[in-house]
């Protein structure tokens, strides 16, 4: 394990690990959705069964839409299929990873209006399980298709995970537009990170330079983190907030640079996972300098 | 009509408005422009032919642009451009508001040299075509139809908007990169929108979420606004603010988080409509504290 | 030349200029790169061997992948090919920049592994050189394909380079997704410019209303520098900032707005080539306020 | 009226011509046959709905399939579509005419299972509708468009007809690879022509100078007839035959070079109508000199 | 099993059947070809690293390459791929025919330099390989999938062979462009068909209407088979012959209508096997009335 | 020279050689041909700029053409491209030969309407471009990239000509589908051959082993010439013939098997050169037992 590596303990009364995501419930609820869909809107119909009602599998299904969407005329949607499907296929925890980020999607995102949508539809999704593969790739020291997969993911989704990063489960990229996480970030469980993040490192040193995020962390949209620092378990980042320094678990910073909300000395506490309840506002009363 | 809608007044005096964009008259100069470019440049011709010059109308023309640029491998370009000029030709609405857009481009912004610029290279002005009719899909209740065509805008185009927000006419996003747009927000006519400006939720609430923005209002780049607030007719929101609150009509936010430039109690009037007027930096020297 | 072009003299001591990059040196370690990696990745070789293997020539190779990436069903991947081969064959500098960028690249990001890794996937790499084709059409007044290739940039890898713009040599466009950079914009020698950076324009005006960006400076991500000012040779803007007027040379400006690190009246100074040294962080203890 | 054209009589008791085809019973009849293949047989499914059941109409289906068939790199489909899709809408005669041709392959061949397996599979009937389309063109002066056209058709189908060719309706092109047929030929309705039959001209003289066929003639496979001959109503022409000269009505040319089944003088007679009754080797006995 | 069948004895000294094929001996072999064609020919690299050398086994080049060739705008080569994958997988009878095709060719056709030629090149090869994938769906009843695919390989091969058709291995397609076999046809092992080879049926009757094929029989160039007609093992069939009644086993069949080489009370014996030596000319001595 | 070359001395007052072929002549017609199809045609305008009237040669255009028609997802456009341009930018006989193939197509096919009808829709006149490009590259030992481009030659164009085929100038391959062509065949120049037709080889024996068709020849639509034969200077074989054994110069060959029109003794002379007379069917009249 790489020194860089960080285990934050999983939060003791996540629903997510309590009642484990069970792939075949959800695989049998996104064929219905696609159905009723299918039924209902015949000019969708076509693609609703080349991309989920042909398929006998959520792994089957995922692989064929992440071939199509990735390809490219140098790299055939028939090898990336082939390349999805034998790592879905033989990592059983690649699965789970997808269906527990379903969930978070369709749990967390109000917007978010079936499975099959945030299968279909979300860039963010797509973008991490893809990414989830190149980072096997990575791992299996495979660097070259690791890399080319990353590129391919950054063209066609704007979201740019260096395939080294790790990702933990039941993570929502919302709206995913411009993610950049660097090599030695290490995102835990449940975290929620809204458009235009950067997990950015510090400059042309090598080794251990990008951020640690804790379980259950939100970060706002365009919020920048540089750095190996550590935003502690069920911290909240702030829209557009700068962040070079850590962040103590459940707490919010804010601004740019970003200031704790309550102060240093004794911050305002969140409630138990910001990462799932996506509360992005409610700290606005107690930001004090909030003058419009 | 839901809750969440807002209709502010369009402004008296929108030159956009009192001289209602002729159809005809913009179709016939974007083919004047684009024999000329085909003329002077062979390279280029049978771009030019394909996608305008052999069309005989804007509709059919734009309904060719967006399926060719919006297909996918499982979503055909034959299937695309049929929607799309089924609905442009029935909704002479979504038509004027497109030329409403083609000269809310040429107007205000110094880098668009032509009609026939905008339409074929503007990715903004393609995006918010493409919603509209999204929108409508919305509003006929084929809503998976919207998420797929939604879907396919956000990979192309990194414009994200949902296929519910209600947007007006005689719009500019201009470069359009990373623009957000959420589900209930609601953007009046005459507003001009800079890149990676989002208008966010508040969380995983769901319900009327997101902000209002009034006529003539122009969003500087990186701008997040946040919540369901209002920001007043012709306001002015600086670069790279947050906003979280409202923002009384023509006054300017800036900074993160966002102040009235002025003071709050008696804050610095702009002119007339900065969406049109596109002055981004006027107001610099009234911000106290910009220090370099 | 136009009355908005800037000229930083050239930093006395860059190793770059000093050690001209020669373009076959590079081109043999590209092709010694590509073929262990396809050796040692058969379901990688098909694709390095048509980006790179089969060509005899830096410029062939990259006129190949341009064109590939950049095609569309409309401006199809043999006339951009055509364009990008003849362009790069008849035009040293061009070829002596795209050797100059790749070696910023490998100097100057620890992620950057080799340069066939720039080369085939770095976003920020491929939309520069793609951009230098389209400024020299500008150049030749072949404008409306200059604005087609800029469209397709645009389009392709989310990096909005106005044609007219003028860049120099030894440039980093690092992570690259959101870049917006504006018609009269100019920018020097070994600049490192990270993702989501806007050098952007002022309203509607017309004429000369972008940034000019000093040799050796380094803008962090998210950083948005509007109008006309200057950001002299060797500074430093950080991550999310936003610049509004002139930054002195060897200085660094953070925060919305942006301040000087130091004060006004006695800045500190940087090293001598932040652009290259990629330092984004080490001036956090001398920014008074940060309070986290 | 050409010179060269030629009306045979309708044969009195043609069941085609006094049952006229119903084009909504047969679309209906094609969209059952559709449903019921998607029910069982999930993988095509999506197949079936882009070509037939996401379309109201015949000629939706029809031009939708065609485009998709026919498109290349430099003839798009979204432009074949609308060209199909214009002249199948404005000429009912075309649509009766794919209607009869449908039911003629229904009737006339065994293997022929359903009507949507002719519209989807039968290269012979897309040929012939995308032929009749090229006629059109032909005969309003579109010359080069119509030469584009049947390019195309020989290019996808290796089928051949000139667009001038005039061609009846209730023709079964059975197989259809290497049909060529010349530039002043003429068939009549009811016809059956196998693969590879030539209906050739006689050199570089302009003029008239391909065959005339009349109603009901059954022309086996890689039949060779040149020249401006008549082959009468109700003849047939065996498989591998070279015909020069006119074949009276009702009998039966066989071998190479061809001559009448039971004699010059008093040849037999065929039944009504062998190209509906499709009867390739009743003749056989009859033909004296067979004599493996 | 359908009345139709026919059931040759294999002969019983074939070299294909006493030396079974080893379908690792011949993958092997088409590795190593691959790769030194690949390292004399940069240009062809690309190509055979995709289509061979990316590939672990025989039948996933196989199926890759099919998927790739037969693909179309509304049959993703994905969900090609895959059908032909686990087709190949899961019944080594078909890989062992394959095998014994690729043998055949290699022995039997002068013009066969390797194996990967074949593989990659003969048209007649993989629609052979493609048909015995359709031919198994059909037997499966998976008809309307069955005749999707021949219906592609119609289109792309000119090779139109029904679903039902039954074809046994070792069989050689040289040129194979316009050969056409109906749905009742029976082809035994070793069997060699030249190009335009019509094996047909008899007109608009049902059932058993095509002809049976004996083992080691040879098919000239644009010979005509018609009718539930038997040709005998070992008869030969000469180029441009239409045959309409059986043909004996080891005689040879010449002619437009065939007669019988040596005369039809004692014909001339052919050799073992001319499937395999594939003489095609040798009878000329033999046939009296050839008098240029 | 391999021993399988024939050299038919050039009939003495071929127009073609008298007027040698002027390549910028040629050029400048077909672009004005299309700069009028053009105009008159806005549909089509498209293809004709990015084939023909956006290219500065006839070479460039000729293998811009070739690449999108031939390309496939195995063999990109932009590399057949390169190949093609190389080829014919560096060999001026190909560039002579493609010359004289347009005239020959001018002049002796009726239906040919202009030179750019030919260069963009005749598939015989395609493959033969092709075909010669692979012929060179077989004859520069690069045989596994020769017989890739014969394979996509065959898929695309039904026109299988083995690379290794000599082929002269002024040759038209009128419909051309069908034709198959080996590899010790030899074709002198002016030379027509229709579509069907066979020049192939006599069984499994290796060497030379094909026809030899000397100048002027016309071969008629699916005649068969098998073995290495000779068909003297202005023969003529009637369609659907048969032939085994050598032509005598300046006769005429039909039937199945092939016999002398007028006698094996003293057979009738034809006109001077019958593969630019293209007449087929003046033999008629002395073709002794035309019985119909």
């Amino acid at each position: 394990m790489p020194a860089g590596e960080l285990r934050y303990p999983s939060p003791p009364n996540s629903s997510v690990t309590e009642t484990p995501p069970d792939e075949d419930e959800v695989w049998a609820q996104i064929k219905a959705e696609a159905k009723r869909d299918a039924e209902s809107e015949p000019a969708l119909a076509s693609y609703l069964y080349s991309t989920i009602l042909s398929h006998s599998s959520l792994e089957r299904s995922l692989s064929f839409h992440l071939g199509n969407k990735l390809c490219s005329s140098t790299l055939l949607s028939t090898l990336l299929y082939d390349l999805f499907l034998n790592t879905f296929s033989s990592d059983p925890a690649l699965r789970a990873a997808a269906v527990a980020d379903l969930r978070a999607a369709r749990v967390r995102d109000p917007a978010c209006v079936s499975f099959s949508h945030c299968l279909l539809n979300y860039k963010g999704f797509l973008a991490c399980q893809a990414h989830r593969v190149a980072h096997k790739l990575w791992t299996e020291s495979r660097r070259p298709l690791a890399l080319a997969l990353h590129s391919r993911i950054s063209d066609v989704f704007a979201v740019d995970i260096h395939p080294a990063a790790k990702i933990g489960k039941g993570i929502l990229f919302d709206h995913a537009t411009g993610v950049v996480i660097g090599e030695t970030a290490v995102i835990g469980n449940n975290v929620s990170i809204l458009h235009h993040v950067t997990l950015g490192g510090t400059g042309k040193a090598c080794g251990d330079r990008h951020p640690k995020i804790g379980d259950g962390v939100l970060i706002g949209a365009g919020a920048t983190i540089l750095g190996n620092v550590k935003i502690g378990e069920g911290a909240k980042i702030g829209a557009g907030s700068v962040v070079l320094i850590d962040v103590p678990e459940r707490t919010t910073a804010v601004g740019n640079p970003a200031r704790l909300v309550g102060g240093k000395e004794k911050p305002a506490r969140n409630e138990e996972c910001p990462g799932e309840s996506m509360d992005h506002t409610s700290f606005i009363s107690e930001w004090s300098d909030y003058i419009i």
